[in-house]
């Protein structure tokens, strides 16, 4: 199906639509509708039970405003830029990177320095979309893509909204680490919104400026932890690595977890474990397997500290699009807050038994280097113990040197009083390595929509449904009382929906149109279960029954009413369909005849 | 309890604590660790099954920034502001209405207008909290109080993040009534963060300046439709009506809600019908109902435009916090953005059958007006049209007089070609009116905590505990090994917590420590049920079973390890601890043996 399909049901059926439309709409913003805030919010309730509570990991909730001095450790501020060119005619803004690989073979100008787009653009001739001036000359800027405000008022702090989740979690390291006392491995994770200033925004959930990721950041002892591999070892998996892509006749892996970690083609466990789990998270919710692959990142697409990153890819539309990344970041994360923050961001390792060590150090007399080194003689102090620790061996002439700031120093040794003590340790501080699985919610949900589109007829009429599984269906069932002019029919049936509210099924009521309409509406947002009350159900001397139709077959079978709310919770989680026509009576189909 | 202990505990044990630490803090965020937003998830789920679920109401998700047209629209922009008077020594900025009520009777200092705060300030001698510069002669200003931002690169448009999350409803209207297919009541939710850049934070959940809020805006047609009141009429609150809070002895109304509105201490029925649902809700959640009240604002707290506010208020720590608002808004909000926005924010009314009615017109003849009043041509015309609407009789006579920009124009009454046409009707265009149950999920987290810590003597030590109801609490469970030296308990308790989390149960697993420590940790978060995995428990020819605490009492039962998915299950969803007991053998406390 295409695109446009999507975003017309998406719009219709309210699933999502672009924000603030009364007033000409802003682009780069979407709401969910009634339907799509269903499924977005049980999409991430299923991330939440297989990512946090199985896994035994626990969830926080920062704010999405944080300081600047994060970001300065972070590297956002300096580094998270896109490239911008600016019409001058027009004014209009665009990616001049996508401009450039719009028209030539190269396929990531992102990497490429901003002086050689800028030829590039010349070279070829590439003139704005917008009003078609020409861009040769124009500059290309570094555009950052964070929201900038100001926090409090007067000369207020500057602050950024977190361009990922991940920000506020690494930044409460020294915190949760008690929460964890001390004890490593452990995971945090965070579902929330996080914001990119894009410079062109694209249709659709696709590139937003404001998006919900979900986020998992595994902190281990990389010396020590290992995952919980043999869980997910036997796991199917269709992988596409770095080498397969750069091979002329490159070709997908189809091969398990384990063997692709014994094999080293994911080159962590950590990364593997957490591809096997994501892969049966994502046949629990419903994407088509068919369509869906691990594509390893190449060398130029990693961050620098990053060694193994895999992105989970679904086609959509004839595009594989990116709905997470899988990313061993090692310590990178924790030694930048580390450096730039003001509490430790380490954990401490204890020794099965104490370590003796001997450890070299100076104690320089300070009434002679005063007098010597003026202002220098902290520094040449400082730069004696560094050179204790790095080699001892230079104390052992008469005299030894030191580089202070820029110059060579001489010091008598025994001024330095230097010493070498034997202390225990009972441990190290260690900074933890991140695993870090992180999530695009609205892409999955975009997914979803895409691989449950389906088309078929129905007692000769052609419908289009949305195959969705129950667990992330918007609406878990809709009430049709066959008619309203009947008050035993609509009594009835405003019962057994707040019987199945009470149960805490979430229920559509829809009283209007013929019972084929109402069919088709629910079959749209991908209703797994409609509940007709008519008249057969309430005559006659047995208890009263109702007719439940399953979307897909549209099987219909007649269930007590008050057996009701027990079937569709149980067929909510996990029970089949099959289950009731083997108990319960079919009913032939009543589309036609009403 | 006090607030510091509270505060305590809940930097502690994992509840919240003031964000970015490590980078000195900053003022007005909070993070929500992992006991906190935990806590926080499952009120904001038991919400959104009370108010949106069981209501049939639905709830949509709009994004947090929002372009300046839709405050412009809601007044926010002009007049969302605090008054702020910065100190010209310190730099320091206070608000000066708050600096005003702590030296002076006055209770609502932002009702007045700055000159008079100023003259207050110089007064009463008012000095700077910081570093007590006096403050006379310093301005007083006005301070918007949205976080304000760039959309999109460039000359970006001027964004904000929403002070509320209901104007992401609002601007949605004509969608959402379209889902609605047109038809009232219904009602639209939404739980998310919004944002204040409040002068001066205060410390805790209670003056954040971000924050999350549960809003239901319940859209009505006001000459129809009424609330299910009789779900509600028996349900008794505390209510404490403006009359009794401006009265020298003014005491607390005990009634039922039935009798409250129809005795109208309660103006609106359907803001006493969410009253209703609200107490019963802060019941369910483990809201003291000694600590609870519903306070209607006086008529100077209002809006203009509401006609009947009412507070649910909380007493935390000697104080009476806001905990929701349930305010009636009348047609404020959608005329608003009817009136500046492009689409129709009113449903069409269709009447029972067609009215037939007169309608005045007129069709100016141009090639007369043209000539006549060239550039002011097109504005006579619209003036005729107005006046023939709203003074059919003023065309009587041979000429008509209308004002355009401010000058009397003469036209002769043939040319304006006035007529009376009679037209059918089949309804009107409705604005529909607003009904505002809004709720602060910090606050009620913070009254949760407040209402539940209680301290008690167990087997002679003292303990704190949380007893929060187990629907809300963080952890539904904790699973204990008694030692970690036997591989069949561990191995078992593995097994407990694997299966426990596989039925959802948010399991905490805790081997470290004694099982009396053990037992205080949980009890200081809340959990409700401890399981603990000993030896009796393995030991003979019977099923395995381990032991179940229940926190507030500290009486434990042996269970059946199979069954402790079941029973926990049923205890999390409402289910008596007493139940087991009766039907399970009790076992001595096992605090001091090991």
């Amino acid at each position: 199906m295409a695109s446009e399909e999507i975003g017309e049901l998406a719009k219709r059926r309210g699933f999502f639509f672009g924000s603030n439309g009364a007033y000409g709409g802003t682009a780069g913003f979407y709401t969910f509708g009634p339907q799509g805030a269903a499924l977005k919010k049980n999409v991430e309730d299923a991330w939440r039970d297989r990512f946090t509570i199985r896994e035994g990991n626990r969830e926080i909730e920062a704010p999405t405003i944080m300081p600047e001095a994060v970001f300065e450790a972070s590297g956002h501020l300096e580094g998270f830029d896109d490239m911008l060119v600016e019409c001058p005619e027009c004014g209009e803004s665009h990616r001049a990177d996508h401009l450039v690989e719009a028209v030539t073979e190269i396929e990531d100008a992102e990497a490429l320095p901003g002086s050689e787009v800028e030829e590039l653009i010349a070279d070829n001739d590439i003139a704005c979309p917008s009003c078609g001036t020409p861009l040769a000359g124009v500059t290309v800027e570094d555009f950052n893509l964070m929201f900038a405000t100001d926090i409090g008022p007067g000369d207020g702090q500057p602050g950024y909204l977190r361009p990922e989740t991940a920000q506020g979690i690494f930044v409460e390291f020294p915190r949760l680490k008690e929460y964890a006392r001390g004890n490593l491995p452990f995971g945090i994770t965070q579902i929330g919104p996080a914001y990119r200033n894009e410079i062109s925004p694209r249709g659709g959930l696709l590139r937003l400026r404001e998006f919900t990721q979900a986020e998992l950041e595994q902190f281990i002892d990389p010396e020590e932890d290992e995952p919980p591999l043999d869980r997910v070892r036997d796991v199917s998996v269709r992988l596409y690595p770095a080498t397969e892509q750069q091979a002329e006749d490159g070709e997908y892996v189809e091969t398990t977890i384990g063997e692709a970690v014994d094999e080293e083609i994911i080159g962590s466990p950590w990364v593997g474990y957490y591809l096997g789990v994501a892969k049966e998270w994502y046949d629990r919710i419903g994407v088509d397997l068919d369509r869906f692959r691990f594509r390893q990142h190449l060398a130029g697409e990693r961050a620098h500290y990053a060694s193994d990153c895999w992105d989970a890819e679904s086609e959509v539309d004839g595009d594989w699009i990116e709905i997470a990344g899988f990313s061993y970041r090692a310590d990178y994360d924790l030694s930048k807050h580390d450096e730039y923050g003001d509490d430790a961001f380490t954990v401490f390792k204890r020794y099965d038994e104490p370590k003796t060590v001997e450890r070299a150090t100076v104690d320089p007399d300070m009434s002679v280097l005063g007098p010597e080194f003026g202002g220098d003689a902290a520094a040449v102090a400082e730069a004696l113990e560094t050179l204790a620790e790095r080699d001892p061996d230079a104390f052992d002439s008469e005299t030894v040197s030191v580089e202070v700031n820029g110059d060579d120093q001489t010091v008598d040794t025994d001024v330095a009083n230097f010493s070498v003590e034997t202390v225990t340790e009972n441990g190290e501080h260690l900074t933890p390595h991140v695993v870090e699985p992180s999530f695009g919610v609205g892409r999955t949900v975009q997914t979803l929509l895409a691989h449950a589109y389906s088309e078929d007829e129905v007692d000769g009429e052609e419908r289009t449904y949305l195959s969705l599984e129950p667990e992330v269906a918007p609406q878990d069932a809709a009430v049709f009382p066959l008619v309203t002019n009947d008050d035993r029919l609509t009594e009835l049936a405003d019962r057994v929906a707040a019987d199945l509210r009470e149960a805490g099924v979430a229920v559509a009521y829809d009283d209007s149109g013929s019972i084929g309409r109402r069919y088709r509406r629910q079959d749209e947002i991908g209703t797994p279960f409609c509940v007709t009350i008519d008249r057969d159900g309430i005559e006659g001397d047995g208890p009263e029954t109702v007719t439940v139709r399953e979307r897909d077959s549209a099987v219909q079978v007649r269930v007590p009413a008050e057996e009701l709310a027990t079937e569709l919770t149980a067929l909510r989680t996990g029970g089949e369909f099959d289950a009731l026509v083997d108990r319960y009576e079919t009913v032939a189909t009543d589309v036609e005849t009403n």
